[in-house]
């Protein structure tokens, strides 16, 4: 059988199975109001962090035109980093191009084979792969059940291990008991990475995140990744931690290491997020008003983060009500198996702290309207 | 023993075996003519690329504010996507926020548990680490060997086969044998998957690559990938082959579902260098001419790419001559064990058709003068 043919059959397996997902390119002006994407605060489109980026681009080029060891750490990267980390509440940052390579480095530079990795049942796909590539024993606990974790720890005494979270799940958007996990790690020796992905920007004093909420920014046995794609509105993954682990990680990480520097746009769009969170310390509290009204009206949990999971009877229904949704001007996402955890299909629906409140206001109404229809 | 002090052991490990690497931040208006980077046309600096990345940002935003299935695939993704691919001669394109990723994505979402990766012994960080996240088995090849590709592919008849070359290698310079590989693939049933970081842009019929040289774009056992980040001067990869390649990736590859779509500057960037290079398609011509000569002042053998490989005595003597030469307001890169293959220390010299030729020729001067004293 040819190649072609192999993937053509892959393409119509997906078909038959009702899961095959296509691209569909939006425009630079959609008139659609988007509850879909993760660009919480809206701060991707602000004026200044579009004027920000655009300079980046002007003064220092499109790319940074090397790995960050050879000539492609810029002088923007590091102030990022040093504003991040101060923002945060750590000693040290390191910018990655991406935060799936955040993840991929943390876990690939800290363990390996012999090792012990404990990944909480419904972490990112990035921080799989990272266990994975790390070669290091994986047990899964169960989901934000810290007593599992100890559980695991009390089992593998004396092994170099880490415990992998988010603060803030993505389909469920709830928390981690973050207080109680690194009071786990540390009595084990343990070292808690914490995917602050959907926590940074959102949630906590000023939107300095979840751990730094919990206070745990500094701990000694929890390390940080951060997005730079989501409530920062541009591109990459940061790591916050210790002077020493930034150190390990410029010389251990290899998707640091081979990897060309984060680009100067999104290195600086970034940061002038950053900034304009510092200068707005209430927009976070926009996000937690708008989630929870909507989820009243929704007759839901209110989420610890920006995102609202709102379970439907059926895939069929998510979908139906997902296009009915868009026919009326508004997008969101829609979660089907196999993509959750417990195989409850979903609308999903993000808090833009960034949507004017005449549309926010539009876009609820339909939101509420139709997701009852289907219910 | 704190975690801490375990990662500061780790730096003074590499400290007390002098391998221990920091960053160097650079300014936006360095004086120095910069011979180590990656930008081998020197597109990232031109003024029609910074104006389309700063024109891009302020369109689009500083990010693509979703995965690519969400809402984060823009028009400017589909534009870069289609004339890259007719560029180098392919049905389809897919772009990544990496050519880590892409390289990842191509291995992962091809093979798995049970099948075969041949890979050369020298290919890159990134294709190394996607082999061992698909968990298929490896073999390693002797480095541009077809004949030793050829006997691991004839003692594992049947099996699902990926094999990992670059189409010009980094570190030595040196251009893979593509027909020869192709054909072999071919007669197995294997799929040849060409890393073209440093050969689009660089070589082949207006830069179209060594695979498009090779007349092999298009071909049913060959797929390829592009790195945005070198010749291209912005960041990102992308993936070329047929449409139902670039389907099932879509549809299968994770590090391409779970992150967020390329920034816009980038794309952007990437696409009005790809512009540039098609208006002036005799551009890469200007890189054989320099290295051509430097590799005979040098009395080296020309290398196939952009790259000038200068073997040093010892890695004091490669690390004195950088210096020296950085001394004279030129840097070229440095390759010591355990980055290189061989364990021959080097200097790593990168052609830039972007340097005006006064420069060109004084840091050619420089960079002579100073490895001849050293070696």
């Amino acid at each position: 059988m040819s190649w072609e043919q192999w993937f053509s059959d892959r393409v119509a397996e997906r078909e038959a199975a009702g899961l095959r997902r296509v691209l569909r390119p939006r425009g630079a002006h959609d008139p659609v109001i988007d509850l879909a994407g993760n660009d919480y605060l809206g701060l991707s489109t602000h004026p200044d962090v579009r004027r920000a980026a655009a300079d980046a681009a002007l003064t220092w080029g499109a790319g940074a035109g090397a790995s960050r060891l050879v000539t492609g750490t810029l002088e923007v990267h590091q102030q990022l980093e040093d504003e991040l980390a101060e923002l945060a509440g750590w000693p040290a940052a390191l910018a990655f191009s991406t935060g799936y390579h955040a993840n991929l480095s943390v876990v690939a530079a800290l363990v390996g084979r012999g090792d012990l990795i404990v990944s909480d049942a419904h972490v990112h796909a990035s921080l799989i792969d990272a266990a994975r590539l790390s070669r290091a024993e994986v047990a899964v606990a169960a989901h934000n059940d810290a007593a599992d974790v100890a559980r695991i720890l009390t089992a593998n005494p004396g092994r170099r291990t880490l415990v992998l979270v988010e603060s803030i799940y993505s389909v469920l958007g709830d928390a981690a008991p973050l207080e109680e996990l690194a009071a786990i790690c540390a009595a084990h020796g343990a070292l808690l990475v914490v995917d602050e992905a959907h926590g940074v920007g959102v949630v906590g004093d000023g939107g300095r995140g979840l751990v730094h909420a919990a206070g745990l920014a500094g701990h000694p046995h929890v390390v940080v990744t951060v997005t730079l794609s989501k409530a920062m509105g541009a591109q990459g993954g940061v790591l916050l931690g210790p002077a020493s682990f930034r150190e390990h990680l410029v010389n251990a990480a290899r998707p640091f290491i081979f990897d060309t520097g984060l680009a100067p746009a999104s290195a600086a769009g970034a940061l002038a997020s950053l900034r304009h969170l510092r200068a707005h310390p209430d927009l976070p509290a926009v996000i937690r008003t708008r989630v929870g009204a909507l989820a009243d009206a929704l007759a839901v949990e209110a989420p610890a983060g920006a995102v609202l999971s709102v379970p439907m009877p059926s895939p069929q229904a998510a979908l139906a009500a997902q296009a009915a949704i868009l026919d009326e001007g508004v997008r969101v996402a829609c979660f089907r198996p196999p993509s959750v955890p417990d195989g409850i299909s979903r609308l999903r629906i993000t808090t833009n702290a960034g949507v004017p409140d005449a549309d926010w206001a539009r876009a609820t109404e339909v939101v509420t309207r139709i997701a009852k229809e289907h219910r």
